[in-house]
Parts: C-alpha cells; sequence; structure tokens
C-alpha cells in the first residue's frame, strides 16, 4: 500500500465526525425530486453539493435543465498520466409516504444501534443515494487533505431526476459530452454482497419490450349466437403465451439462446460460493422454486440467463359477473430480460416471426413497440477492474464478489451508448436499507468502510 | 282442414286492414322498458294490451311488479276436454339510439316497399315482440269472431321488461304459479329459417360460468429482479387456457363430451338441406373458417356442440407503453355453452379440476361462478309438437325447419324449471328484420302468415 493511501485513509479516521455532519446536512435537505412541493429543496441539495465539491478545490457548480438541476464538478491531478474518471451518483431521493410508519422524521437524521447492523444511519436518502455519493467525496477531500492532490482526474457528476425517470439525463449527456467523457465511469448506486463482502456489479442484464395484440372477428361477437364456430382471440392469444415456454422452462423463440455467452465456469463457482439463500428469496415473495430453466440456479436464471416474460394481458370483459361476449381482439405486453451477447432487435424480431407461426386460423397478429437495450458486460480482466477489485479485497479482507443484476441500469448503458465509455458499479447499500421504504438506513460502517474503499479504489486507479 | 280453421282463416283475411290498424296503434307507444322517461309509457302499452285482450273476451289485466307490469289474460275453450296453453310475448321494446341513423320516426309506424321484402311495417318493436306477440292476439280473434270460441285455453302472458333482463319475471312466475302453469306454453319471440321456410327451434344451448384467478408470488414483483426466478401467473394462466382445445378444437376438459348427445342423423340431413351459408356468416365477421371442432359443419357448432370460450382475461399492466411487472395475479372469466345432456355442475366441477391438474409450480387457483342452466332439448315425437309441425306445413307449403339455438332464452328455461312447462318456439322474425338496430322493420308476410299460422296451429293443438 502506497504512502498516500496510508496518509489518506488516516486523515479520513480523523474526520470522522465532521463526514458525519457534513452527510447530516445533506440528509436534512428534503430533495423529493417527484414532488414540485419540493423543487426548491432539490435546488438547495444541488447548490450544497456544488458548495462542498467547491470547498475541495473543485471547479464546481449546478446546471440547469429542463427539471432538476445536475451538478457538475472536476478537479484534475497535478500528477502526469493519470486516468481521468467520471464519478456518478444522485442527491435527489424518493418520496417517503407513508410517514406514518417512520419511528423518526425522514428528514431529521439520526444514529441508532441496530442488533444486526451495529449502528446505523436512519434518514430517507441516508443510503439512496446521498450516503453512498459521500462516501466518494469523503475520499476525495482526505485524498485532498492528505496529500494536496487527487490521484486521479477527477469528475464528479450529481443528477436530481433519479428517482424520477431521469428525464433531463440524456439531453444533458448529450449537450456535455465533451466535458463529461472521460476514461472510466464509476457508479455508486448499488450494493454490497452482505456486510462483510464488497461486491462489483459485474452482469446488467438489457431488455427488448413487445406490445402484440392478436384480432379474430371485426367485431365484438355474441358467445351464444357465434361461439364455437367463430376464432376467440384470447384463445389465440393464451396458444401464443404458453408456447413461449416448453416444460422446462425454456424460451420457444427459435434462436432465442443462440448468442447467449455461457457463464464461465470461474463464475459459476463464484456464485456458488456467495451462499446465496434461494428458498428464502423465493420464500419471502410466497415461491417455493425457480421457474426458470430446469437445471439453472436460481442467481443464474437472475443473473446470466435472458427471459420471455408477460407484463400484462387483457381482453374482453372485466367486469362483475359475466357477460357472453367473443371479443374481437386481446392483448399483452411482454418484456425480454437480455443477456450478453443478445441483440434486442433479433430477440424481437424472432418473437414476431414466432407468434406468427402460432396463429391459429383467422388470427391476425399487430405488434408495438420493440424498444430494447443490450445486456451490459464488464471486463473483469481490464487493468482498472482489476486494481477495483484488489482495493476492495485490501479494504474488507475478503474478495469483491463479482456479481449479476437482473435489471438495467439505465445510466451504465447511457455512459456506453452516448459517451463511449465503460462503468464500474461499486457500492456499499444492504439488502436491509429499507431504500425507498419507510425507516431507510445506512450502516455507519457501510458509510465508513465505504469511504476508505474509495480511498484504495482511487489510489489503485491512479495505476 | 277442419271447418273452423276454414273460417277463422276467412275472418283473418277479411280483417286484415283493422288488424294492421291495431299493431299501428300499440307500435306508437314508445314503451321503452331500459328508459326511465319511458316508464309512463310502458304502463300505457301493459294497457293497451290489456285491453285488446279484453275485447276479446278474454279475463284480462295489469298486474303490478317492482318493475314494468306484467299483463296476463285467460280465455277458456268451451269445448270439453281441450289444452290450455300458456302464450308468452313481450311489450317493451329496445331503445332507439342512434336516432339519426332511422329513415322515420321510430314511433311513427308505416308501410314501405321493400325490393327483397315486398311490403314491410317500419317501427321500432314491429319484429322484436310487438308484431310477433300480435300474430298470436289476431288468430285467437279472428277464431272468437269466427267460430264464438277458442279452439284451446289460452293463458297470454306478456312481459314489460324483456329488454332489460326481466327482473321481475321469476318472482312473479314464482308468485302466480298456479294461474301461469298449463299444459304447455308456446313463445313467439325467435325466426323464421328464411322468407319461405317456417321453424320450430327444438335445440337450446345452455351455459354455465366461472371466472378463474391464479395466484404467483404474494405480491407484484420487478421483473428485473425476480425475472427468470419468479412464478409469472400470466403464464400459469396462459398454460391453462391454451391446453382448453386441442389442435382440432376439442375440447380437453376430462369427460367434457361424456354426457353430450349425438346429433340425429335425421337431423344433420335436415339441417344440411337448410342450405346454411357459412362462409357469409362467418365473412360477415371477419373469419373464414369455423373455429371448432374438426370435422363438424358450422351449424353443428353452432346449436348442437358445447363450447369453452373465455369472455374476458385480465392480469399485471394494461397502461401505455411498459411496465416490467411480474404481477402477483392474473385473471380470466369463461363461459361453457351447454348441450343436452350436458349438467352444468359437472362440466364446472370437470373444468376446476382440468385447471388444477394443469397449474404450474407455485400457482394457485381460486374458482368463482359456477352458475348455469343445462340445454333445453324439446321433445319432436310429442303430439302438440308434431301437430304444430303439420300447421305450419299447411299454412308455408312447406317443412317446417328444426332448428337449434346457439344462445338460451331464459323465459324456456324459466318455464321449464319453475312451471314444469315445455315450451314450443315458433316466430316468424327474420335475419334481416333489424331488431335492436335503427329501422326496424317486420315483413306484412310475417306479420299475415304468422297470424294464420297461429291460426292453424291453434285448430291443431286442439286435438
Amino acid at each position: 500500500m502506497s504512502q498516500d493511501v496510508i496518509v489518506a485513509l488516516a486523515n479520513l479516521a480523523a474526520n470522522r465526525e465532521s463526514a458525519l455532519t457534513r452527510l447530516f446536512e445533506l440528509l436534512r435537505i428534503p430533495s423529493i425530486s417527484t414532488d414540485p412541493a419540493s423543487f426548491a429543496e432539490c435546488e438547495r441539495a444541488a447548490a450544497w453539493c456544488a458548495g462542498d465539491l467547491s470547498s475541495m478545490g473543485y471547479a464546481a457548480s449546478v446546471r440547469k435543465t429542463a427539471g432538476r438541476p445536475m451538478v457538475v464538478g472536476t478537479r484534475r491531478t497535478k500528477q502526469a498520466n493519470r486516468p481521468h474518471v467520471l464519478f456518478y451518483g444522485h442527491y435527489d431521493v424518493q418520496p417517503v409516504d407513508p410517514l406514518a410508519l417512520w419511528t423518526s422524521p425522514p428528514f431529521e437524521p439520526r444514529l441508532a444501534d441496530d442488533k444486526a447492523n451495529g449502528q446505523i444511519i436512519v434518514a430517507r436518502g441516508a443510503s439512496d443515494d446521498k450516503g453512498q455519493l459521500m462516501t466518494f467525496l469523503e475520499a476525495c477531500r482526505a485524498w485532498i487533505a492528505a496529500t494536496g492532490d487527487l490521484p486521479v482526474s477527477v469528475t464528479v457528476l450529481l443528477e436530481g431526476e433519479e428517482e424520477s425517470g431521469s428525464p433531463s439525463l440524456e439531453s444533458f449527456l448529450k449537450a456535455n459530452a465533451k466535458e463529461l467523457t472521460h476514461d472510466l465511469a464509476l457508479v455508486c448506486d448499488t450494493g454490497q454482497w452482505d456486510r462483510t463482502t464488497p461486491a462489483i456489479t459485474t452482469m446488467l442484464r438489457g431488455n427488448a419490450f413487445s406490445e402484440i395484440t392478436i384480432k379474430g372477428p371485426s367485431r365484438d361477437l355474441h358467445s351464444g349466437i357465434y361461439g364455437g364456430a367463430a376464432l376467440n382471440p384470447i384463445r389465440a392469444l393464451a396458444h401464443v403465451l404458453a408456447g413461449l415456454h416448453d416444460s422446462k422452462g425454456r424460451v420457444q423463440i427459435p434462436g432465442f439462446y443462440d448468442d447467449v455467452m455461457q457463464l464461465p465456469s470461474a463464475q459459476r463457482e463464484q456464485w456458488e460460493a456467495l451462499g446465496f439463500d434461494a428458498p428464502k428469496f423465493l420464500g419471502d415473495v410466497g415461491l417455493t422454486e425457480g421457474a426458470g430453466e430446469a437445471g439453472r440456479s436460481v442467481l443464474e436464471m437472475l443473473w446470466a440467463r435472458p427471459t420471455a416474460e408477460v407484463n400484462g394481458i387483457w381482453g374482453g370483459y372485466q367486469g362483475p359477473g359475466s357477460k357472453t361476449v367473443i371479443p374481437s381482439e386481446a392483448a399483452a405486453k411482454l418484456t425480454f430480460r437480455l443477456v450478453a451477447n443478445q441483440d434486442p432487435d433479433k430477440i424481437i424480431k424472432g418473437f414476431e416471426a414466432f407468434v406468427t407461426s402460432r396463429l391459429l386460423p383467422d388470427a391476425k397478429a399487430t405488434f408495438k413497440g420493440g424498444r430494447g437495450s443490450p445486456a451490459t458486460k464488464f471486463d473483469t480482466g481490464s487493468k482498472p477492474f482489476v486494481a477495483t477489485a484488489k482495493a476492495l479485497q485490501d479494504e474488507w479482507g475478503k474478495s469483491a464478489a463479482m456479481i449479476g443484476c437482473g435489471g438495467s441500469i439505465p445510466i451504465v448503458g447511457h455512459f456506453k451508448s452516448m459517451l463511449g465509455m465503460d462503468s464500474l458499479l461499486i457500492g456499499f447499500a444492504l439488502e436491509d436499507d429499507r431504500i425507498h421504504s419507510p425507516n431507510e438506513k445506512y450502516n455507519l460502517s457501510s458509510f465508513e468502510g465505504g469511504a476508505r474503499s474509495w480511498v484504495r479504489i482511487l489510489g489503485a486507479l491512479a495505476g
């Protein structure tokens, strides 16, 4: 470990209390981005963040958008030939409803003792994402205070609309591409594997969307007069959808798995060693077994295998009692979760061909949608990845788990597709942080261990 | 042909104009039973009918119900050992919307020349059911005027809520069972086969209803976090519903066809001879082939075969765009059209067992509904049936078509189940009468041929 990292960690340790004071200041600002009554508070939070960056010598400012503002700040290292990273976090928070379930006011942060977690910070945003973004800012502050410099150049981008769908993000990235495009993005909005095991998210599934409408008769029919002779489009739709999976849970769209990257056996072994409690994961939502492909583990189903999922279905009469109608049409919305190296367009085309091939006589299908984004797979052999993993191992005393994520994280796709930039997803949240729920918390050990981790990672990325 | 029938027919012929005048009087009363603004008109129509019956020597009166009134009148024959029949019709009519599509005011009846049909009576209710019920009343009037007597005892029951779901009918039948229960019911609310071919409806399908809900996870799930591992109840529902029919359109519920009466070959041959235009019937609603059991004719599918039909389906997200949800449940409403001798309870039980046997792991099914009524099959060998068929043949010069009806006619079921009485369904409406639509019409030949038919039928039923 370099001497610089040692002194930065020491500085961090010496300033534990003031770091918590700063976080509490930010947590006191109710920056709920979905609530028009809180828009002024979002401006306050942005100003607070820009001010904090400026106090560390960042060239930082609040940037207007059509919605809540962005904060951008850059501080270049004095060292030559060092990488330039872009750090991403968000200062906005979720609404607090139902307020009655909070045991203390959501914007009055407090430390509490928790049996399982030790000391915890309780407040809306403590974990998602104010606590997390401050781990990075505290690490920068410690480096600068201890060494007078950052080991790498850093641009910080803090968004204020992450909890409301990021409506201004893409146009902002586009308009400021030059300022924001650097060697690597660091995204701090994910979690650890567990309290003692750090994690790097290395796989994000992509997705594709399709809405299918199946038409039968030209108008709704009376099932007494026509029933038995007229095609029922609900029957035709069920016939299509029931054929999407075979009895072993395998998706039956021709070519669906053609491009799927097989999970490297090392990765599978590492996941098996994580001790994931699949029965509990499923049992918490009333289920007992993985519904995916037979012979695959639940983690593999979630992280490394593609899906075909019906998100909604409708047709005919849905009111009380019965109505003897044969509807003219029936419809369904589907999403496909994709893994590397599946192509969303190819999947949608394959789905449409599959539907067409299974249409009952007189059934006609039309399609909407088709939006999609490919899965993201990170190069775990790259130099910054290896350095980061080593830094996390140094801090936590055990290897970082290389985990997958079943959902997509749009910012990562945007950085890749719009700025051509890879991301490293490192965060310190825990499953029991109650993000988006009452009594959100962040372990003090997450906050302090997170900041220490970033001190080490910044040092490691320097080369 | 007995002398009495001859003189009754002659009387009818001599009074053609006054019969039309009476029908027009009734048609001028806008007795729309679904429209509160027309409730007083329904009272007027009921009073008009009771008055007309009284004028023929019926002991007739308007009877209060919780809704629109009934009209009941009885006139006994002076002859001994003659049957007593109950005649059923309804004096209420459908609403007239869209009014702008009528070429003349709906309650200003007029005669018009029609290329295909000759002279037609145009008005709301001309066919359904004022014109039809008046065919019977004119036949009675002619018998009484010509012979001083009716050949059989007759009780007339005229309902005023047929077009609004008959909410008062069952309680009225129950409260007046003794007065209304006789040897046979004559129901005049159906049609001929075509302009020149009379028909008796001899088969009515029954029905049974079930609503199924399939539950998967205990709450809605995010398809990124859970997709691939969590059971999707829409998939489970589609799996159940897609299995309801095999590739030849045969319902797969075990035992579904066990009790089904096979169509007698004579009946099949008669139907084949009817010259039903199946391509046109289907083509009118945008379809090209019968969706029922392979190898059966469309008429057989409609009249003589049972069905399993999904009338409605829903689950998950139905709004605009996409939502990556795995819903907690999905549901569907089904009706089964039944033929003789299927038992609705047995069918529902079979369906529930079928669903349960096809549930994917972790799917749970609950059921609602189960209401049902069996199919009605008429004994075409009974004495009144044979006599009626002969009377129709005498009038129209060709055999009456013994037709089926894919829907159920609730009054027939009520007469059977509540009063233990068989019905004969004879009517003179035609497919192009535009009932329930603008410019409803009744052919003058239907009105006059209908009255002549009833004159003959009343004579034939006498013995």
